[in-house]
């Protein structure tokens, strides 16, 4: 194993380990027991287990954005966009995208919110990130006519990303997927029935 | 101060912490810290910090049910003890029920969900019995004429936790009640628009 995918490792390790148990909680000695590395093993690599949990941070918003894209690239309308939105937060229970379960983002920005705060505003900065998407495919909607003119667009791109986020914890919290489930036929539903046109 | 006071002050103390690092980031040290007292002079009251979480557990869901029942009793009809529901939960923004902010229940589940089994379902049964709560105030309102009698009870139910308990999560990232006021206005519109008769 060469030194890059040593790296690769360490960092796929902890993103799955930070999701599971928190920042605070994952130590170093659970990075070593889960690499099987010694300490100067992760410490070539890496100066502390904040740059390690800043990568692993890196390493998951990334596989999110790029469940988003793969979802989102197979339709083309503003509305489909929108829709699509909210299957991708329901695949976060149907198809788990790290061990611990939930969203790895927002599982982070609750975490660290007041415990590190150079994490917390990179959680916070991807929210903002998914919030002004769906703000512009919002607009884009508008201007093509799928979208009612009077809709509150700040308003509904954060309705949506707090109710399957809340839907999501409340299903990692019982174990199964009911409370996904409703709250996306519901968010669908009210997305249909008074959002489009 | 004697010994039930001070049994109190850790529990309290302990809550506080929890609530702001999680239950496995937050460490004896931390409540010795905050209490000014001794590893022994907390072992007298506690076996174990295990204990101590679920008492401050326990701590924060009565200080929670209060909350609710002040708000709750205030109103008389389904429908508004509905529209209450979803002014308590803005009220964890406007005026926080623990340091470390947030929903104290919500915390607790999603910080226990792979760390602490006990914790995990002691939180888990308060958010059923807040979802019954509204369920039966849903059935209310349909046999008092004040809801649709075709709402799906318990998919409501849902939506209105994960949706509320998601943006006070956002609000609690973006250090503003923004997410929580802008949902919450959603929220009443649609149990008024959607819901009610």
């Amino acid at each position: 194993m060469d030194e890059l995918s040593t790296r690769e490792r360490i960092i796929e390790s902890s993103a799955a380990l930070f999701n599971t148990y928190g920042y605070h909680a994952c130590s170093l000695s659970h990075i070593m027991e889960a690499t099987g590395l010694k300490k100067g093993g992760i410490y070539n690599h890496f100066k502390n287990k904040d740059e390690i949990a800043v990568e692993a941070f890196n390493h998951n918003y990334q596989r999110v954005l790029r469940r988003f894209r793969e979802t989102l690239d197979k339709v083309s309308t503003p509305t489909e966009k929108i829709l699509a939105v909210v299957d991708v937060f329901v695949s976060f229970i149907d198809d788990p995208m790290v061990q611990g379960g939930g969203c790895p983002i927002f599982n982070t920005a609750i975490d660290s919110t007041n415990t590190h705060p150079a994490l917390k505003e990179k959680a916070r900065e991807s929210i903002i990130i998914l919030r002004n998407y769906i703000e512009i495919k919002l607009k884009e909607g508008i201007s093509a006519g799928e979208v009612k003119s009077d809709v509150n667009i700040k308003q509904m791109a954060t309705v949506i990303i707090a109710t399957l986020e809340g839907a999501i914890v409340l299903s990692r919290v019982d174990g199964n997927k009911d409370s996904v489930e409703v709250t996306a036929e519901h968010m669908k539903k009210f997305i249909t029935q008074s959002i489009l046109i």
